[in-house]
C-alpha cells in the first residue's frame, strides 16, 4: 500500500523548486527505469507493479534496487503522464559539476533551450552520436523536468549536464577552442570541416537563436542548407543534422 | 459575434471523421494561418482579433480571405491548444490525387507514422529540404489533424499528401525505381550514394519500422551510423537526418 507521504513527495517532486530541494527527481515508464537501474544514478525507490518485477527478474536480482510492489491502479494519475506505466522511480540528482572538454572531445552547448520536448530530444540525440556533456544556459529547461526524461528516452543516465552562464563559461575555458554556433546566414555545414581538435556546438533558444552575449564567443557560424520554404527547423532537428555532419566527417 | 453553429462546426472538424465528411480542416495561430492565407488552399473562414487584422493589414488587403473579427476572448477554448492565439482559419482539404515521381525527384513514403507531432515535423522536414510530395500508408495519422497543421508550422502548406496502400504503390509505381528505406542495420548512410534519377525514402512506424509487405518493395536498406549508447532516434529526427544527406550528396 502506496503512502500518502510517498505520493505527496513525487507529486512535489514535479516541480522544479522541490527537485532542488530534495534533490531528486522521478523517472517513469519501464525502458526508462530499466536504464536508470543499469547507470551509475543513487535510486531513492522504485514502485511497480507485479508485472514489471517478473518481466525484468534477471535485471531486479543484478541490480537489487529498493523496490516497492504496489498495484496497478495505484500508479494511475500519480505520474506526469497519462499512460499506463508499469513503474515510476525516484532518484537523485547528481551533482552540477564543472564539465571541460578533453583533446579531441566535442561538448554541445545549449543556450536557453525552453521546451522540455526538445531538451529531451537533443539530450538522446547526443547519446546516439556519442556526446557525453552538455553545457546548458541557466535559463535553460531544468533537465530533470519529467517531461525531458521521458523525451531523453533514457539517454539522461548517458549525458551529463553542467548548468552555467555560457558567457562567462566560454570566457574562462573556451580560449583558443573552436566554438561553432547556429546561426541563419553562416557557412553552408556541408563545406564546413569541424576540426579534429574537438570543440563546442552552441544550439540557440527556439524563437531568438543564439543570444547576443554567448555570440561574442562564437568562433563560426554555422548554417544547414535550406533548399525549400520552411522558415526554420525544429532546435532538435538542427542540433541533430549538425552533429551527424560533424561525426560524418569524422568517420570520412 | 461568434455563432453556435461556428463554433459546433469548428469542433467538429477537430474529429478525423467529420473533417472527411464536410472536407475541411482547422489552421491555429497566427504564423500558419498567414501562410494559409499566401497559400492556394481554399479558406472558407478566418475567425481573427483586431490585432491581427490590424498586425498583416497588407497581406489580408491583397488577399482578401473571408474574415470575421472577433473578441479576443471569443477564441479562447475554442481551438486545439490552450495558447492565446489572435486567430483560426478553416480551409478546405485538397483532393488526395495519385501523386507520381518526376525525373530526379525525391518523394518521402511513410509507413504507418502514428504520432502527430512527428507527422507535422516530418512535413516541416520535407518543406525545408524541397521534397513535395509524401505517400503516406493508410494508417498514417491523418495530416489535417490539428496536431499535424500546427508541428508543420506552415509547411502543410507547400508539401502535399497521397494517402494510399504504400505495398501495392510501390507495386504499380516502383517498379525499377530506387526505393531505399531506413532499418538498423543496413548500409551505412555515410558510405551510401543516392542515385540522380530520384526515387523513394520509406521511414516506418515509430515501434516496429517498416512493416514486413512494404520492406519487400525496399531496395536500400539504410542506417544512421551509432557512435553511442541511445538505441533509437525518433522517426522525425531519422528522416531529416538521411534527407539531410540525400541533399548533401546531390550538392557537393
Amino acid at each position: 500500500m502506496l503512502s500518502k507521504n510517498r505520493i505527496k513527495y513525487i507529486n512535489a517532486l514535479k516541480n522544479k523548486k522541490f527537485r532542488q530541494a530534495y534533490g531528486a527527481f522521478i523517472v517513469e515508464g519501464a525502458k526508462s527505469v530499466i536504464e536508470l537501474i543499469q547507470s551509475d544514478f543513487t535510486i531513492e525507490f522504485i514502485l511497480a507493479t507485479d508485472e514489471f518485477r517478473q518481466k525484468y527478474t534477471t535485471i531486479l536480482s543484478e541490480h537489487t534496487p529498493p523496490l516497492e510492489t504496489v498495484g496497478p491502479k495505484d500508479l494511475e494519475g500519480i505520474g506526469s503522464f497519462q499512460t499506463n506505466d508499469s513503474c515510476l522511480a525516484v532518484a537523485k540528482v547528481k551533482n552540477n559539476d564543472l564539465l571541460l572538454k578533453s583533446p579531441g572531445e566535442y561538448i554541445l552547448a545549449l543556450d536557453d533551450i525552453r521546451d522540455p520536448g526538445n531538451l529531451g530530444a537533443i539530450i538522446r540525440v547526443a547519446d546516439w552520436y556519442g556526446i557525453h556533456k552538455i553545457i546548458c544556459s541557466k535559463d535553460t529547461t531544468d533537465w530533470y523536468n519529467p517531461k525531458v526524461v521521458a523525451a531523453s528516452k533514457g539517454s539522461f543516465t548517458r549525458v551529463l549536464p553542467y548548468y552555467t552562464d555560457l558567457y562567462q563559461y566560454f570566457g574562462e575555458y573556451g580560449s583558443g577552442e573552436f566554438i561553432g554556433g547556429a546561426f541563419l546566414g553562416g557557412s553552408s555545414l556541408y563545406e564546413f570541416e569541424f576540426p579534429k581538435a574537438g570543440g563546442f556546438v552552441v544550439m540557440g533558444n527556439e524563437s531568438n537563436g543564439i543570444g547576443e552575449m554567448v555570440s561574442k564567443h562564437i568562433t563560426h557560424q554555422i548554417t544547414i542548407p535550406r533548399m525549400g520554404g520552411a522558415e526554420s527547423l525544429n532546435v532538435g532537428i538542427a542540433t541533430a543534422i549538425i552533429i551527424d555532419n560533424l561525426r560524418r566527417g569524422q568517420r570520412l
